[in-house]
């Protein structure tokens, strides 16, 4: 998107995990001077590859990077609880925040939407959903929302029945209809906990309780979803599958960016079509929503015991459906705390591990 | 709609043609202080029936109502050329206007919308598919729309050959699929002229030229109508078809109010489809985007000349394919003129009926 649209960004700062060779290109291709990489053995190696750049690393890197002079977005993009600090940082700094992260809010909405709204920052999602609810909102008037809703492509299972999930194989589980992703959210798309965490991203994105937050099973991806108002409007934001939309709008917003190849042919895009979710058969689902009542630190709690879960399935230790069992197993007699720290977040996320751990454990034939 | 929210609205004055009865009763209901009938035969027995309301009649009458004290908006629901000159008054006085009349802005467009630009008074769409595309570009900038798509049902006769359409009788061309509409407004959806008329309309209430405006058919008629941006995201309007929803987004803007009966049941509204418009079996929709181009007072010349046809194919004189036939007839060699004055526009309507008798004439076995 920089290098499509060198008038409107630049990029300053540039942080990544171990792939030192991309981190180098990209940091070359936009001039950056300071990046930051996850381990302080590599620094010698960028510094090498770099020079004149200034080069830090780990999660004191990662804090540099998000708060470098003349920052006035950072894109979000870390896997997992990595980038929590930094993007706090960021909030609370009062720059916004491009999110391609989701245990951003899943983990942490609470302190990650009062620190925004303390210091006047904006979360701006990156995701195709929230994107889509974000654009659908614009220009209305937020107390005549009735309720969201979230489309779901609903997987490569959808319409089976819970029996015949039982003996899906990773393989079968990794094939989505409608798009490459990587393992983790594959699994998540065809247990459904991937839009389950949408809407506790939702519930902090767009501050409404889990009741006015509504998800229909949408296979073809076109509506990429929906608010509903008091007067039975429904705003929809459609148009094709593709990433580069939501990143586009996030990073240009309020402006929107000339895309080419991104119309949607009406004519030839076949018939759409909107079913309710099953949640007897996706529990998954249901888990979140839960989580979501439950308030405080259950839906860290959730994420963390889903990602172990997910990884015992992938590693052929549990059935498909148990992954949904584990969670479930995990969020029993667990009572959360406030999550208003973000020790509070990362101490539920290990109690979730160790929980999961156990139930895989107790499950495993 | 002010009976339902009385604490939103109140009727101040009304107009009617020759239905008094309802007149007196709605004039009772919301204590009104000024009436005007059509005829001034009428004057006398709706004095009798309102004592202390002010009675009077005519196009005089209708722009007493029109510009009467304290209005804030005047609903425009009269049928055909009758409420142009009360319109034009109304937003001449920079009073909001709520539009439900065809006429308004295919015949005199260009005088409506620099009316209401130089006064500051607003044109509020009543029909559900420019309320869709108002609501849609709520909110967005309108250098980013790249075109409107105004959704067709496609009429009783979407997926008929040219061929198959010339033996179609009034009574097969009246039985709408979705809703019962008047007669006039059921043969315009049959030949599709009915969306030529709205294309020429949005030209005029979003400022867009015919190339930016599109037609898809949707026979389903849940989305109302679309807007697509620069970065291919589309907007759409959805709902349940109901003009309950329109005509209160009109009335109530710009706040919604909160309507009953009005939920969409996605779960249970089966398959949306899109498809291109055919051109070639409906002729009257392209009719239209030529009027456009031709500009001036061309499209007052297609609607006059349609309403004869229309007329003519419901007496039995022409057949259904006829009547875009009779449309280009009129239109053939016609040099339209400024349509810079409710002069010119009438006088096109004048000429449109004139040269729309002759080709029936002409075409009558």
């Amino acid at each position: 998107m920089a290098a499509e649209f060198p008038e409107q960004f630049k990029v300053t700062a540039l942080a990544a995990g171990r792939r030192i060779e991309r981190l180098t290109k990209q940091a070359r291709e936009f001039d950056v001077s300071l990046v930051s990489v996850e381990r302080e053995e590599d620094v010698a190696v960028v510094r090498g590859m770099l020079p004149g750049v200034d080069v830090r690393w780990g999660s004191e890197g990662l804090m540099e990077v998000a708060l470098s002079q003349g920052v006035d977005m950072v894109v979000a993009a870390l896997v997992g609880a990595a980038g929590l600090t930094s993007t706090l940082g960021a909030l609370e700094a009062g720059i916004d925040v491009a999110l391609a992260n989701k245990e951003t809010l899943v983990m942490a909405g609470q302190l990650m939407t009062a620190a925004a709204g303390k210091s006047g920052a904006s979360i701006l999602p990156v995701d195709s959903e929230h994107s889509a609810v974000f654009q659908a909102l614009a220009g209305h008037d937020a107390a005549e929302v009735k309720r969201i809703i979230l489309t779901a492509s609903g997987g490569p299972f959808f319409g089976r029945s819970l029996e015949s999930l039982k003996e899906v194989t990773p393989e079968e589980a990794l094939a989505h209809p409608n798009w490459d992703m990587g393992r983790k959210i594959s699994i998540d798309s065809a247990t459904m906990m991937n839009k389950g965490l949408e809407v506790i991203e939702a519930r902090w994105l767009f501050g409404l309780g889990a009741e006015r937050i509504a998800v229909t099973v949408h296979p073809q991806s076109v509506v990429h979803s929906m608010v509903e108002f008091v007067d039975g409007s429904i705003i929809a934001h459609m148009g094709v599958a593709d990433m580069r939309g939501p990143i586009a709008y996030a990073l240009g917003n309020p402006s929107r960016l000339p895309l080419s190849g991104m119309a949607l042919d009406l004519g030839r895009m076949g018939s759409l079509t909107f079913a309710d979710p099953d949640f007897e058969t996706f529990p998954a689902l249901g888990l979140a929503y839960d989580a979501i009542k439950e308030g405080g630190t259950m839906p860290a709690l959730l994420s963390g015991a889903n990602e172990v879960a997910v990884e015992a399935f992938l590693s052929g230790l549990i059935r498909f459906t148990d992954i949904s069992e584990v969670v479930k197993m995990a969020m029993n007699d667990y009572s959360p705390v406030e999550a208003d720290s973000l020790e509070a977040v990362l101490e539920a996320d290990s109690i979730a591990r160790d929980r999961a751990n156990q139930a895989v454990k107790n499950i495993r034939p």
